[in-house]
């Protein structure tokens, strides 16, 4: 049974408290194995690649046959159905509006003192996104990773899938291909991994890879860090939904279970100022798992994370959201926009009753990639920032080092940095010759 | 000796190889001490905190000591000199009028579907600097972590900051001040990392922990990361000079020795369109060696990972510098902007010989928290972004779930989370009764 809550009892915090600590996901400890993976592949290249791809994939290549090819990419996407290729046309369309927005702008000025100053974002020049294979293979993962390294400048998007026993879906490649990605593997694991970061005889080094993974994808990106920069690595996902009396409790049930169907450790929360309403939620939630095609799932992620809380006001609500600085918040409320405002820690807000969380997995245009386990109190989810860096721009005449430079020697001087004093007096001193 | 390379000769390709690649830190590993302080200071808080910081700063501390109150931070703050505390002013002053252009803006519309989109930047509720002590305690860098903390809005901004044998450095306390630092603790190591971190009975926990450190100070990081935000895992500094014949040999030999005196780990690069010119900076280097306060150290770096490359025009030095992707590179050449343009991977660029590096470590505006060991390939240096997250907003009218809907639902059905589908299927079949 999930547990349902009241702020008015006393026990309340030391309930809650044990909600937000709760342990749920238990990562193995590969970190050994993957270490010894990577170490092959920066070692033996393609070799080492082609052997793990046999063992773990079921699945015997050879150095060219690594890469799919632009008629197998072709082939297989005939495979996908009329329907979901509009969708993912629509999505890739409305993912692509949204993500432009996000593009920074340069900057340039000149202060008072004379010196030019500003910043320059330039692209990520090559990136690698992860997918993974069988159950969690997302077509729509792809669009969320992918479209943002394009929208960014990215030259070259290479992607690694694996298929197992030789096994495509049609539709990540469809998806991959909507999005502009230049080069897709047939490969997974550590090893996808090392290679995007290491490079082999086949496959060029990238400098930055995104995208979910299993524990050894997981340990392997850890891994890499600093050769390459990384997305986040993202925990098991979560919702919390804020919800007044008047909704219908069958909705908010179903959104809840959106969350808790695609993981045992998902977490899913409702915080309501109407008991009787909560009440009737879990009601429908239990209906729902009578028949959910994923019930199994649903059902051990809500009887053991999942929460109904009966708080006074929404102004409790929002001081318990928070706390919590869910992944996904929905703000079922007559007016959201206002209870949005006082929920200052959230990976995304989706506002009313008509916005149900589903609606950004696919196809809302914000980007799905969002961050858990409590981390909205300090990261954003994936946008087109994580495709960009920015270059520092810094430019003296004379009269402005005569403005600024003597701070800088005194500076210098006290941090006993002599030689940082030096070059900026040296410059002085020709100008006061 | 520097390697002297030119890249017309034939092993030019194998010696910069060499040079890119050359492992120049030797971090010692700590990882096992350090997991055993942070269990320590989570079981025992204050307790541990106190003895490890009797042990390792021979400093006998209780609880109520650990934070600096307002009168002794006045009573060293009292003790900088007067230019030193207007050079911290002027350079406060500069950084902060740099960094507020930084701040990202909100965004919202509503798209033709009638969905309205956008984005919401918050601050960091509570965030961690760290300070070394001893000699790499720069007050600079306390106001390059502080200042765009509390640019961006942090409301609590803590400092952690050994004071070996009880000795404190009055001009770090003064930044702090200066930068609106609001708690002060005289702790350091993988005890204060930690603290920030869980928090103990006197220290309450942050969300975002900046700053440098010793290898102890960044093991723990790293092992933090995930409960709290960090910034990113510096390695040893690193300049890049490209400069035409029509330079000053001194000026660019002091440059380079700017970054050679931090440490032995260092490394400074000349790339040069005239041999003799190198020649001629390889001379000045060789006198100021002669007499830098910090030579030993200066001719270490220079002497194991310091280069001079000449090259046959500016275009192949851009290449060449965007292999490097350095964290400092300076331009002085007659048209530096043009030469900037081509230069795509760089941490922040000097433009012109009347901007020295050393501008940018104190009074230049732009942060010298920046990106090393290549990773300005992917990454950019500390900003008010550091310190700022994004919540993602979604709002569906009616209208805009029937126009975007069915697509979610047919992808939801091709991913078979049907409880992804039925939640939008709810909705949309109220619509349609």
């Amino acid at each position: 049974m999930p547990v349902f809550l009241n702020t008015a009892e006393l026990d309340f915090e030391s309930h809650f408290t044990a909600l937000l600590t709760a342990k749920r996901e238990d990562s193995p400890d590969v970190d050994d194995t993957v270490a010894g993976i990577i170490a092959d592949v920066r070692a033996r290249g393609d070799a080492a690649v082609l052997e793990l791809t046999s063992k773990f994939d079921r699945l015997d290549l050879s150095s060219d046959q690594l890469r799919f090819t632009e008629a197998e990419i072709e082939s297989e996407c005939a495979k996908v159905p009329e329907d979901e290729v509009r969708a993912l046309e629509q999505a890739a369309q409305r993912i692509r509006a949204y993500h432009v927005r996000q593009m920074p702008e340069d900057a340039s000025w000149t202060d008072p003192e004379g010196a030019t100053l500003g910043w320059r974002w330039t692209a990520v020049s090559a990136a690698g996104l992860y997918v993974p294979g069988g159950l969690a293979s997302y077509p729509s993962s792809v669009l969320m990773n992918a479209v943002p390294a394009k929208v960014a400048g990215v030259e070259r998007l290479a992607i690694c899938v694996p298929t197992p026993d030789g096994v495509a879906n049609p539709a990540v490649l469809l998806a991959a291909r909507i999005a502009g990605v230049d080069e897709i593997y047939r490969i997974g694991g550590a090893q996808a991994i090392a290679a995007l970061a290491y490079g082999t005889e086949t496959i060029a080094p990238v400098d930055k890879i995104t995208g979910p993974g299993n524990a050894f994808v997981a340990a392997a990106k850890r891994r890499v860090f600093g050769k390459v920069g990384i997305d986040m690595i993202a925990g098991p996902s979560e919702i919390l939904v804020i919800a007044d009396g008047d909704n219908d409790p069958d909705w908010i049930a179903l959104d809840l279970m959106s969350q808790a169907e695609h993981d045992e450790s998902a977490q899913s929360l409702l915080i309501t100022t109407d008991a009787d309403f909560g009440k009737a939620v879990m009601q429908a939630v239990d209906a729902r798992l009578q028949t959910l095609e994923r019930r199994a799932i649903a059902a051990a992620s809500w009887r053991d994370f999942g929460a109904v809380i009966i708080v006074k006001d929404l102004e409790e609500a929002a001081a318990l959201s928070n706390r919590i600085a869910p992944e996904h918040l929905e703000l079922c409320v007559a007016e959201p926009d206002k209870l949005a405002e006082k929920c200052i820690h959230a990976g995304a807000i989706f506002l009313g009753a008509w916005t149900p969380e589903a609606i950004g997995d696919y196809v809302g245009g914000p980007n799905h990639v969002l961050p858990t386990a409590r981390s909205a109190r300090f990261s954003s989810g994936l946008s087109v920032m994580d495709f960009v860096k920015r270059t520092t721009m810094a430019r003296m005449t004379p009269e402005a080092l005569q403005a600024v430079g003597p701070a800088a020697e005194t500076l210098a001087r006290s941090e006993s940095l002599e030689a940082h004093g030096l070059s900026v007096s040296a410059r002085l001193e020709k100008l006061n010759r």
